[in-house]
């Protein structure tokens, strides 16, 4: 197969750093163009960008002379790293000049056209495209992964859909990198918590029971299943935990939940898809994880890791959750929906 | 009033600090005696403890001989700091020779006759002492106080017992100095959370239901509330975060809420009680507070805050409390505890 | 004696916030005026700040309206916390027009008729502001104070200088509260170390010998000692720690150097001003202090901690020093420097 | 080739751990045998040890059987990862015994016929072994590697030999996980530095001089380069980072110390040892690096990052110098040891 030519809108910001790293020696894809405001359009993407991520800037993108984000240019499949301030017409201009345009921005996920995809959870999602293409007369497309503190919780309860989701709380600790660069000032949480992130117990209430429902009639029906989040900061770089309480319709013993979440398989493990973890959830026996320092790097930062499976007095039962915010919860989600989308040849 | 003479069993321990500077200056109490291991016994203050609180060490304690934990010698109140492993029988034995033990050890806090007092909620509960001396044929008493993490909680939720709590999630976001020192690694704790604290989960549970609840026939009914805790550490030194959602039998409104929070008072501050907080609960109306580094230390670290009144899509309504652990969580709230005692007769 | 009005330039910021918090209750001054950019100004300063500090915003300026930082309506003696991109002017305009302004910015501290002040080091350079004057026909003046990582380092070597300061090394490891707010994102600080903060090396060996200087001819002459500084960022909320190695002309024992720590004192000292702690230099004999969460608060916040005296193997001698940047190195620094001018008659 | 059977004495430990992790995937050298104190001996791996670092515990020694620390089944080759309370007389009888014992342990480091090892340095100094052998009547041997700071400075001070140079100092700022585990007490470091680990300023100074002299008449003439050492430890995991001053007998440019840093190069980029990074210091041209969150696993945490080199005040120039403690610190120095003593034939 030769590869792939995909491009990343907003590549020289944190999450586009991401793609960046996560791309590199990709199988399918190959990075050639970067594209990015005015400000940085012209530069070499070294001279463009200020590299925050650990290690260094990968060599092969160096010298790519950074483009603005218009579609003349740019490759076919492009991945968007935008912030949600520009994100919403140059995704749809894309979409409209025939671009694949595979968005972590939040910007048109909650549209009744646009896949909300987690392809372990929900690949079938993908049947909406049909309807945007017919709806918006677009040669191209979005297609969208959720925030990143969803993406962990939603991992965490596909395993449980069998026994009937019926009620969800979610409080969450989640790390700075999750908020970008700058992102979180050090004297707001240096020893500190602050039990508010703007808009996010929005999105994991309104996200989770898109992407928890199922398409009928060309419309996802969302999982009628009230969540209730609380989402914190903590002094933590990479890795959301999330402590969860559920009540289920049926009540399976613990023994059969821990058996479903360290079984639970998605279509990217059918097919083997490159970026796809063996085994998306992991179950940890240790009472004292997941840890985020310890586990959201889990499989190349691409597996949820949950423990503390017990019961709970309130609900049925309770557990934690971790993932890597930036990886399972961004580039890395991106991406593997890319390469879903590749395998059931919505690139042909 | 001459000053009352105490003294503090673990003296030389992080909980025993935080009495030794809790105590300093106190208008009614004097330190004049503090016991500690058979190691420390013996040695003056100051070459018996590594003092790890910030600044220096009071310069009037430091030259008080250390005694062992035993009756002799020791004033009739004493305050017991001691770690768990030894506080059950070295108690009984202080509460057996006569003496007033205000403890915040957790080994008699769940005895049927040994209230678990939070002056604010339920002083009432003072009256499980005459059955405690009965019972056990003690001239002197034992009186205890929660647990770090229950504190904040029940304070939290003590203004909301006329709207009739019917069930309470909590998930909390611990400090370190709850565990002492050592405590907890830095290797564990460093860029990370932990998500679980050995029996703390099991202590909020039970607690809460025993100190909401009314003292009837000699005997404390429990609140009959279901109350699912799922405890955390996290990276911070001082105050504890609890995230709560609360089922309410009244369905009061949000500002009726939070004016019952802020108009909170109890006997304390009738009394005006030394230690007492002019307000015991406040709450504060910036959408990313309370936070333990802000306000964790609000009012000599006696007053537990609160933010984030909301609607829960599950429950009623969410709200985020904070409260110094190692102040209201545990020495403060011993020192009240004895204060109110103190004002109600029981030394006389 | 009546209260002496005094401003804050700049008041609204992080150091502005420092000035507040450091002046409620004053026993000379009476913060009356808060002056900052347009976009503030004809607020209540409740309105106009994001407070930033531990605990709440003082009662009392809570209401005071926020003007611009003109000089209509400012009292006569008004600190300046302006960031530095504006302070130039400012301060100027305010000296002309008759004003004394302490300032903590760094714009004129280098200027030779500018004294620097640390009033327990360099009372006498106060000396130059009759030379300011006539050079610049001003009725007013300038005061400066020094770099918050210089007033730490000055503080440490001025008991030293009787035994002649040669040369100096200085290694710093400072508090992210000294880069204001927002500051220091947490991606860059959180399980780091930033071995770089823009211009603070050349400040701390420039300012050094000013403030070590003596006034001879209407001039400081600096004090001719090299002093090499490497300043770095820690995650830490307040306090700077500065590892320092010094030769000195004389060779005086370890315990006499000790004894002249502990026993330094300056004119704030003897004239008992209101913000002079008893002991500026306080020596602690455990083998691992001073550390910032322990020692920084010290007497207010106004006194440095030195510790870890002992030989140096290339110099003669290497010990470590700790103080507040936020207060004995910025708002606290600036309010010793107007009680003193009051005591000596500036605003007579 | 066939692999070289090896074990791990302590490795139940901390250091331990990174022993079992590094040498994961090892093309030469096959981990066959654990050794550890009689608490852990007789039970599996995975039941003897609370493994602590990132990522799970590699499944190939998880079912591995403790032995106790003696000579009867260990394999010929094995590396020593045991506390200094123990390892003097341990590492002595497998050395007697015929073993060849690479020690990361502080013990017999400064023992004038034992060789301190930093392979790309002083390879040379591997000629101390037949005077060990013919001292001590052993058919084994001991060689050691540096502390884990003096690694971070000598790689760093090597490049700079060719100049001459005279004196030397080094502030360093040390991760955690250079104390093991439990380690540092998070209430002692988190937002604080503490200035003082324990005999490693003596360490510093010693060791250097040792690794950077020549083997002269079969001893190794020290160095003779006055070297003073601060040490002090900080609120990260992983990564100590040095700020060093340095005074040279010649006056190279700027640009020819980085163009030396850049090509230094030792015997085991030569003989391209496995575990030899290709450019064993890196020299970095952004203003703020190194950094250990970004820089300390540089080429698996093999290569020491230099940055920041200018001019200083006071000797001749200074640098920051940033190393993983663990891994180039520990673990990987002795597996590099290892290797560098296959290859020149000691196993044979």
């Amino acid at each position: 197969m030769r590869p792939i030519e995909v491009g990343v809108l907003g590549g020289t910001g944190m999450v586009g750093q991401h793609f960046v790293r996560f791309l590199q020696g990709h199988p399918w894809f190959k990075l050639a163009w970067l594209g990015a405001s005015d400000r940085s359009a012209g530069k070499r993407y070294k001279d463009a960008t200020a590299w925050r991520l650990e290690g260094d800037m990968p060599s092969e993108v160096q010298d790519i002379v950074v483009a603005e984000c218009k579609t003349g240019s740019a490759p076919r499949l492009v991945f968007s790293a935008m912030d949600a301030s520009v994100a919403t017409e140059i995704e749809r201009e894309f979409a409209q000049g025939g671009h694949i345009v595979v968005s972590n921005s939040r910007n048109h996920r909650m549209e009744t056209d646009v896949p909300l995809l987690v392809p372990e959870i929900n690949a079938g999602h993908l049947g909406l495209i049909r309807i945007q293409q017919r709806n918006r007369g677009w040669k191209g497309m979005i297609v969208t992964n959720p925030n990143c503190s969803t993406v962990v919780l939603t991992m965490a309860l596909a395993p449980l859909l069998p026994f009937g989701i019926e009620r969800v709380f979610a409080t969450t600790m989640q790390a700075v990198s999750g908020a970008g660069y700058p992102g979180v000032a050090s004297l707001d949480i240096l020893g500190n918590v602050v039990p508010f992130i703007g808009g996010e117990e929005d999105k994991m209430q309104q996200e989770t029971q898109k992407i928890l429902g199922h398409l009928s009639d060309g419309k996802v029906i969302p999982l009628p299943t009230r969540v209730s989040a609380q989402c914190n900061r903590v002094a933590v770089t990479d890795g959301h935990v999330v402590a969860a309480s559920v009540a289920l319709a049926k009540k399976p013993s613990l023994d059969q939940l821990r058996t479903a979440i360290n079984e639970f398989k998605g279509l990217p493990q059918q097919k083997k898809l490159p970026s796809a973890p063996a085994q998306p959830v992991v179950y940890l026996e240790q009472q004292d994880r997941p840890q985020p320092r310890r586990d959201a790097a889990r499989d190349n930062g691409m597996t949820v890791t949950v423990g503390r499976l017990r019961e709970c007095p309130v609900l049925d039962l309770k557990f934690v959750a971790c993932g890597h915010n930036a990886i399972r919860g961004a580039a890395g989600a991106a991406v593997l929906n890319a390469e879903l989308m590749v395998s059931e040849g919505f690139l042909d």
